[in-house]
């Protein structure tokens, strides 16, 4: 098997040869989801992405550390403390940590709902906020950064004329940014417009807030990646990925951060997954042209005619390149549903199918394929359509059409599970939604049947459903109303 | 409804009525999981009963916080660690943030499962660093704490001198401690035996560790529950539970450090909950007497015969009152199990049951009696004997044996229902194990009735039982080997 994976860099702007900084470890860093609204359908595609891709790095042996963080550090600002408020009230305001405990229990149970593994350390940014007093004290002292009114903010200039370009991973050039910047409002406690803060001072309004040495405030939003990437993958490590969105400002100020504090590129591997759009558009919760994952599942919405369930989600999102732009639409979706089971269909004829003794195709070369594709860049769409060539052989020798050896049988039968499931990470049953109604529907025939076999005076065929019923738990019991049955 | 509510207070060590400190609303923290293992058991008891006090709390109408917190500050220390180990190797050393991630999780999996109420707030002790440095220094400024060799004690003797008396929640008395204990190794840094850390300098090999005013360390455990329960519910709070275990010293050091840092009392009422055995033993893990709520879940046990449910296991804990021993065996469950389905059953025919012009028994009487039950410190064995009593006059009434009016049925199909699922918590559905193995019976059943009509020539029936399943998306496939189906 080809097993020379390659990585698209966002750095360099092209597909790279992956060798990790230590051999058969791979450091992986996330940016997680600000825990203050339900999770966007836009990031639930970047954190499938991504654990696509985790998946595979651990199918290749690598041991794999993934950090995926949680924003919780608060922006949010009471309006409506007033001094008169006691410490005694504390109970009738607002705690910021309920609100994202709320939030992190519903973006841990939609991304458990697409069957995401979790990553190995989900830290939070109120764990760190020691370790971002100390990287910010740390640029104050190397002159990278400067206090400003109980704020600290990174010099950007100073960075880009003595350390490296900043820009070097958006490719903009500062010069122009600050060339078209006009004076912000509220910004003349910065130097230069394009600079950032490493910890805001905050205002009385503000709830979120810790002691430090240049008075209470709270840290800038790009640190915490930079403090908790260091201090669990080490001072550089090899895949940072995020959302597209996410590489101006916050990831080149992460580059910026890191490599004055630490004095090396933090990152060897950039990568970015792209946008998701809905019926051609821009997602806007101000247009109202916007979907939350939980409206998909439960088909609670105006904009698609039914409920798709998480696994054809998780389907639909695999069928476009992590790089690509996706469009979700109710037609894109009931194609994933239908391509979804006919996959899930021939996996389960995949254990009993005939065997011959020869097989009819190439299973190497078609295994191979698979490999190929993950290999470039993650390519998922070209694995599912290796897959479906499995399922066309598949399906061909399930009737008769192909052979297939008894030892190529098991190479296949490991081979597409091994990817359908472990690496692209699909749910391994059909989702069990109308089930329970079929199921009773089924019994309700039966008792039917039994109603017809009474009237026909068919005793023995009336016991026998009734009893065969009892066998398996289910208690036929004839009423006025006519049968009804239960769950013993 | 007599809706006065009676708590037993540990710390006065009788039942006194129940009175909030801010009117309307009750703050509530209660000790939650290290998170270097597996749930232990007796933990879930205790994180049950405290769902279900919140629970009542909550349906009496108070507006609850409950804060429950995850102690992830750690005591892993890493013997491996030698100098050689290079910065960059950061990937190959042992990580506990990754051991607190893995136990998180099955923490939280295991009290889902049991059908727990996820509390308000849910803070760790690594994200409150800071706050427990703020009040390890305010303590130390107020002159009852002491720098010994780079860690902070509390001085228990100044404290019972000059405060409070340290002991009174657990009913000890310090110069009996004091002349009991015999000078340990290694505690020659306290003045006195009793003392206790508030910090404690890190060794070299300790892992987790940050930087303090008294060099490189990391907090006492005693202290993130005072700092915690602070932060989010206020110097003083109304509730505070735990397990019997923790009320010396935990408890006993969280009242010295609230009262010497704030000036109060920090607990209104203080709330423990009793053991749990097995087979009438302690539960350790060296004697082997010991079970995971998983291994209950699977059956994968040498304990038990067979596997109990969730909704069994958590029925079975809430026969016993919060504060008396329990002890779980498989006699016990078996009968947990029957009673489960007993009252699940009666709740099934509620709202079927047949209306008459009057109600045979006294119907205020029946849920003045749910009220009572849990009016008396939350006592759920007597809530579950008066629930049994309406499950026999519902049983008695669907027999024809009793009867009841429409409105008197309608109140009593709400108090049960409020009663059995948002105050006991109680799973809603019978456990579905088995229902899918039902289900396939089933239609094989109708397969070989089909196949009867085959062979009986009786050509309707047997299109009939293949078309009627095809609506129910079954799809019957005749094969060499005999029928098989699919769904559709």
């Amino acid at each position: 098997m080809n097993k020379e994976l390659k990585i698209y860099n966002s750095l360099t702007k092209q597909k790279e040869i992956f060798k990790p900084l230590v051999e058969g470890h791979v450091g992986m860093y996330v940016c997680g989801p600000t825990v203050y609204s339900n999770v966007h359908l836009g990031n639930v595609r970047t954190f499938i992405s991504f654990d696509v891709i985790y998946r595979y790095l651990k199918f290749l042996g690598y041991k794999v550390r993934y950090v995926r963080n949680i924003t919780d550090a608060g922006h949010l600002e009471d309006d409506t403390q007033e001094d008169k408020i006691s410490k005694k009230a504390r109970l009738e305001k607002l705690e910021p940590m309920e609100i994202v405990q709320q939030y992190t229990i519903d973006f841990h149970k939609v991304l458990d709902l697409v069957n995401n593994l979790p990553p190995d350390i989900e830290p939070t940014a109120t764990g760190h906020i020691i370790e971002q007093i100390e990287t910010t004290k740390d640029i104050l002292n190397k002159g990278y950064a400067y206090e400003s009114n109980g704020s600290i903010y990174f010099d950007v200039v100073k960075y880009n004329n003595e350390i490296d370009k900043y820009g070097k991973l958006s490719g903009r050039n500062i010069d122009e940014m600050i060339a078209n910047t006009r004076e912000l409002e509220g910004q003349d406690e910065k130097r230069n417009p394009q600079d950032f803060a490493l910890w805001k001072k905050a205002k009385p309004q503000h709830i979120m807030r810790w002691p430090s040495p240049w008075g209470e405030g709270f840290p800038g939003w790009h640190m915490e990646c930079t403090v908790m990437s260091t201090k669990y993958l080490g001072e550089q490590f090899d895949i940072h990925g995020g959302g597209m969105d996410l590489k101006f400002p916050h990831h080149e100020c992460e580059i910026a951060q890191g490599k004055t504090a630490n004095g090396v590129d933090p990152v060897k591997y950039w990568m970015h997954a792209n946008m998701l759009t809905l019926n051609g558009q821009k997602m806007s919760k101000s247009t109202g042209n916007h979907l939350l994952p939980n409206e998909i599942f439960s088909g609670n919405n105006d904009k698609l005619s039914k409920a798709y369930s998480p696994a054809v989600v998780r389907f639909f999102m695999l069928q476009a390149h992590y790089r690509n732009i996706l469009d979700l639409s109710e037609d894109a979706l009931q194609a994933a549903e239908k391509g979804y089971k006919r996959m899930m269909e021939a996996i389960k004829l995949l254990d009993k199918l005939p065997v011959s003794d020869n097989s009819s195709f190439d299973i190497n070369e078609l295994i191979t394929g698979f490999y190929t594709a993950m290999n470039d860049d993650f390519n998922t769409p070209i694995l599912i359509a290796n897959l479906f060539e499995a399922v066309k052989y598949i399906n061909q020798i399930n009737d008769g059409k192909a052979t297939i050896s008894q030892a190529d049988k098991e190479k296949l039968s490991k081979a597409v599970k091994d990817f359908t499931f472990d690496v692209l990470g699909l749910h391994k049953e059909l989702q069990e939604t109308g089930h329970n109604q079929a199921f009773d529907k089924t019994i309700q025939l039966l008792i039917e049947l039994r109603n017809q076999a009474r009237a026909d005076k068919n005793w023995a065929l009336s016991d026998k459903i009734r009893d065969e019923l009892a066998k398996f738990g289910i208690i036929l019991k004839d009423g006025k109303g006519g049968t009804t049955y239960s769950f013993k």
